[in-house]
């Protein structure tokens, strides 16, 4: 069994606890984001426009989108288990979400350097391309999940 | 008198009535944000991070954050009574919001064209610079106060 | 012969005169960016780090990989013939571009409304992904090519 | 003499070598960029729209706007001698530059962390705000001007 540190053994490792750790995300949660897939670098999750999540002008308000948008960047950049925040975020609103419509959003990795990791952002609503997100990760040294459990490498000499 | 339908005058005549429009907002209401203050091109609001607002590693939610900025944009763009989207914003995130703090943000307009306007948001938490928000307003050509209640200006040559 | 004036023919018609148009721009020639594609909402460049594109850390200054970007997104959005101007553009730099090095960029059309239309274009150098720009466009009501040249449409009853 | 390795008596003890730093910088050179000031987290320079400058349309090429801003942008995050690179810049273009127009760039400090910092960069032309630029920078380990020649400090205890 491969047990080396790698990321991408430890997303492999821990992939369920890190996708209950956003599963159970208190705002999240409280928004009714459904995350539905997380992988190495990637995620993806939907929600459902509700009437208190509208804009004076009737339309889905622009800090929902970017909250599905945010949770998919901060799901995917922490699918490592490694604790990664968002350190900057640029959103294009295309077209207005429509009350009741259902919003999926998709996050996908672009780069990913020791310190630093890009993604980018995709939301539809009924298959029309309603706002992009790019946005830049720091990853802070340590896990939030149980990475010294893991074994260390066996030596190649043994 | 001066009756002028200048957007300065608009948003002295209807001054009370967009700070209803956005004191009623569903989202910000949802979320317990509070505007304090509206002028030209300028807004002011609050918010108090509850226990459903925060995210997986105990802070401050990013969204949250985004959503009072947000607020605040949209409010100082639609001073003029005209109605204005948000097309781009962009997030620069530099500090963790605490559980329980109170966030302050402030939208300040750098310029305004026909078509486009630029605002500069910044959030504080209990002194500190938390975030900055450089927002693009798309200005529509309609308006979301009864600006044709106003009189005309009287011709000059009477 | 399909004449109709469509986005897709104004591009087809004019393809030659607008990648010309792009050929001479005079801060891409002085840089030395050659255009190598230009489709509808896509274009691609390449541009050689000279000694003089250095920044003082002896890289490749990062508004020459702007410049690069930029380039190939002003094209894209500028390849229907449509006189159109960047309004945001969000550049994340993920990697130094070496002295000597080739830098390529690629552009590609996100979406595309009447009056506003988004980009995404990548910049690698030797393989490796070293920046991205999310950039938006702002399409004038003008052309720069001769469209009153095209003929109209031939009514479909005749 | 205070000579505490303080970041305010690095920038004062290396303010010139950091002033010609970026008077030599290649690229701001070949454009004929002028550093006008430098401070803690603060620089001022100017630049003419000649002739080779313009874009296709005949006004100051985006690119150019962005290197000056860009160029104020490191000269402020490189103020105190620590190496700093660009992570992320937006730039909004509010109003065209006109051929043999002088732009003139602001960059102010918003906040700075131990990794991190942040500026706000106005470009200016002819009183007219043409451009505001928000950047964070990357903040390295190492110094590029000679710390090492800086005494450390007397302990108190002597």
């Amino acid at each position: 069994m491969n047990q080396k540190r790698s990321e991408e053994n430890i997303h492999k490792t821990f992939k369920k606890e890190i996708f209950e750790f956003f599963e159970n995300e208190p705002y999240a949660k409280f928004l009714g984001i459904k995350l539905l897939e997380l992988g190495e670098g990637t995620a993806t999750a939907e929600i459902e426009v509700e009437a208190h999540m509208l804009n004076s002008h009737g339309t889905a308000h622009g800090a929902v989108i970017f909250a599905l948008a945010d949770f998919v960047f901060a799901a995917a950049c922490n699918s490592y288990g490694k604790t990664s925040v968002g350190l900057s975020t640029t959103v294009n609103f295309m077209a207005a979400g429509r009350a009741s419509a259902k919003l999926k959003a998709v996050a996908s990795e672009e780069k990913k350097n020791n310190r630093t990791a890009w993604y980018n952002i995709r939301v539809e609503s009924e298959g029309e391309l309603i706002a992009v997100m790019e946005a830049l990760a720091y990853r802070k040294s340590g896990y939030f999940v149980p990475v010294e459990e893991m074994e260390k490498p066996i030596p190649e000499s043994l």
